[in-house]
């Protein structure tokens, strides 16, 4: 079989975060001056299928990093509810910032969300591949992704590009984000990808995977959305995606003993929460994948009872690099696992059966 | 073997949405005087499992009735994170609402959001069943959801009286809530429950049941995650639950013949879009059960590749109940389903495995 595309995109993701690093500085200097003079108390970010999975990242990466509370939004209240037109009240978005992410900037219900904001006051950004797409028309500002054309149904470059924009964005809304962090971050993913043989040869056991769960918590559990995403897309399988705590109000009941557990942990504020759910799975005898950096350099371990994907030593920094910006490099195991999970399994992840690159819904 | 706490407490229901309604003026007096002084700008919900599929209804229900704009809360910001503390910026909380929701009123994470809320200047109401809980203490506002002790560790009244006074909330927020209909809803759950016996025969044969996605959309979304919580927690069925909408955008690609798919179909303004699902199910030989009012009294027809669960005919009006008013309804069905499910496939609905009535998260 060729190469995939979504291998060939997921391997060309470094270049992506490089050049919109490079670009960073001038694309959000327009938007940081209009920050300036009025900083938004709210903020919703409107998406749909893997950019809804990167709107999850940005509005726990915003609401750390500035304070300001961030809603996902629920496009159909606009499109089918007819905005607040139930009620006789308008509602009223002065100081709200309302951000739209699509690939390709042709989600008609994004794009939806997006023009009623603008019409009632917000503050609109549209963050997306394509510069000339109805999104880049709709929002007063747009920030690019600058992937090059995205060519696989089941997304990669344009995720972690979407991501890295996402940490722009909260920089230009003055949260902490520390850029000498952001610039080491694509070369990890360079260090990541390198493994990508190890990571095939650990896939071949799950040759027959046919559910399961995919965990994250915190600015990972976007990253567990993703994956359970791509394993959807990609290879068919019932994997749904939990942070640590929800699993444990309630879905933590399916797992018993071989039941297949996908986890993201990094060590930082999240590990705790994490650690407790390795520890449950431990006893439960799930069959645990485990993506994170353990051994002497963290502290952290994780019981010889689970499986582990290993990430390399990061690049170029005496102090660890903080959870922060752990979100992009920790995909990308996940990415190579689901395209050679899909190729193992004899399918075509760059087409998905019943998909197609851009889906308009109501 | 006896009769499940959750059936008993399922058939529980229509008392205590009576009992919600006759309190319903006076609970709320004072909510209503302190909204007319200032009005919320932004409304945030903290809650986990049931609870924060209230939430999600709660949102859906607010936004729409009043314009105003509501995020469902990220808990581990707040107790993994520290809040701001990442950042210098203190959150600015004037102007808007936390409203935490929990059974118990003793869910760590949902309180310490409430309490944090409560430090930097929001309005707080703790929606509970449990007068004397931590909840009812920490919020400003309590409002109680009179369901009388839930014995069952899956949830059932305390969900559809959270929803009853999420409706109350969004009345005492100046939202257009009509009382005539919502005091048609207890009637309404009475004669669906009176059907029992013909949705348990219709059980049957999933004995076998393993996976499954349930849809929903709009104010129904919730019920779709709510329906896949019980399906997972009382019957070990892995079940996601999708919006119509982000079903098409990925995860339709798990949909295959025989495939299956529960879909809550109520008339109203999300009918084009689960229509469009219909349609594409049928197409995929999907193996669907819809839950929904056909034939002459609404126009709708589902074609005869799918079965039905027919709501009965709804009490005493001339004009159908807008669908505002279905979500209660239209849970019960599917919480008699998951409970004859569990029965059927000889699980004990009232004592999931590794599940307690109380989960404390960080």
């Amino acid at each position: 079989m060729a190469m995939s595309l979504m291998l060939q995109e997921t391997r060309r993701q470094p270049e992506t975060l490089t050049r919109i690093l490079e670009h960073g500085l001038q694309d959000t200097s327009a938007l940081k001056t209009r920050f300036q003079a009025g900083r938004p108390r709210f903020i919703v970010i409107a998406a749909r299928g893997t950019s809804d999975n990167a709107a999850q990242f940005g509005r726990y990466l915003i609401e750390i990093t500035t304070g300001i509370p961030v809603s996902l939004a629920a496009p159909s209240i606009i499109t089918l509810y007819g905005g607040a037109g139930v009620s006789a009240c308008q509602p009223n978005l002065r100081e709200t910032l309302v951000v739209g992410i699509s690939q390709s900037g042709e989600s008609t219900d994004t794009n939806a969300v997006l023009s009623h904001a603008r019409a009632h006051g917000a503050i609109t950004v549209g963050i997306t591949n394509e510069s000339k797409s109805a999104l880049a028309q709709a929002a007063e500002f747009t920030l690019l992704v600058r992937a090059g054309k995205e060519e696989s149904v089941a997304a990669t470059k344009t995720y972690t590009g979407q991501l890295m924009v996402l940490y722009l964005l909260a920089a230009a809304l003055g949260g902490s984000v520390d850029p000498d962090h952001l610039r080491v971050v694509p070369e990890w993913v360079e260090s990541i990808l390198r493994r990508e043989e190890q990571i095939a040869a650990a896939v071949e056991r799950y040759r027959f995977l046919t559910g399961a769960v995919t965990v994250g918590r915190g600015l990972n559990y976007a990253n567990a959305l993703e994956f359970a995403l791509k394993l959807k897309e990609t290879s068919y399988v019932l994997a749904e995606g939990f942070s640590a705590a929800d699993l444990m109000h309630g879905p933590i009941a399916l797992i018993e003993r071989g039941f297949p557990v996908f986890i993201f942990a990094p060590p930082g504020p999240t590990w705790p929460s994490i650690s407790s759910v390795l520890d449950r799975c431990a006893e439960l005898k799930a069959d645990t994948l485990v993506v994170g950096e353990v051994g002497p350099s963290t502290g952290h371990r994780v019981s010889s009872t689970h499986r582990l994907i290993e990430l390399p030593p990061q690049p170029g920094l005496r102090a660890a690099l903080p959870d922060l910006y752990t979100p992009i490099p920790y995909i990308v195991p996940a990415q190579l696992f689901a395209a050679h999970l899909a190729e193992i399994k004899g399918l075509d992840p760059d087409r998905p059966r019943t998909l197609t690159k851009i889906t308009r819904t109501l």
